[in-house]
């Protein structure tokens, strides 16, 4: 694993939820990108070389919309790069961990994305991604 | 605002979270610290400049027991590194944002710590924090 790549936060209004983070961040959203297969329009603000990336729903079908709807707004996932995701992959799967994906599909940022299924990650969903090369 | 410092997750069990990280960050735990004073023991998983921190009640007074109670095991803050602690509370201040704490205390890992009161900050626990030197 090389680094915590990013957090993402779920929010119901990024036009709310931007200048709040972009305040107590001291720092502009960099990016903004719609993941259309996912019903989901995120904007990225940099923090060292981790990334906070706030999502909202661009549906009620979205993962988002649901979670919101569920929770509320707050945490949605932690993201951890990796050199190769789908040695990745095998590895953990090796150790007894079901992916909600086990094949990587893209995501945000110029990714591949995989879901760890957080039934055995305390309560935490995660991600592992890699930079599509 | 330096970097995105650390993610704590409040967990029920070290013992049974500690492997479950380890595994999936593919690193150890180099770090165990008890903060008496929150009745909070941390363990600490380097994500390259980032870190997880996992976080156990040691005690029903703690305010992570109270978070499992109501919430259940998750992520329970975000924890932002800034140069200068003291000149980061005025300037949020300034701007409306309200701390829990506006007298930085002691936290894990020999930092000068302050959490921003919930309430306006999307449903997301945040800290600052610098290193004492």
């Amino acid at each position: 694993m090389k680094k915590l790549d990013h957090v993402g936060i779920a929010v119901k209004s990024l036009k709310d939820a931007i200048p709040v983070f972009e305040a107590i961040m001291n720092t502009k959203v960099y990016k903004e990108e719609d993941v259309v297969e996912q019903q989901v329009k995120t904007v990225f603000l940099q923090a060292g070389e981790s990334k906070v990336e706030l999502l909202a729903a661009l549906s009620d079908e979205s993962a988002i919309a649901k979670f919101l709807n569920k929770r509320g707004e707050g945490v949605h996932h932690l993201a951890f790069e990796v050199d190769d995701i789908f040695e990745e992959i095998k590895r953990l799967q090796a150790l007894g961990y079901e992916l909600i994906n086990p094949e990587p599909r893209k995501g945000a940022d110029d990714k591949w994305i995989a879901f760890l299924h957080p039934k055995n990650t305390n309560g935490v969903l995660i991600e592992i991604c890699q930079e599509i090369r």
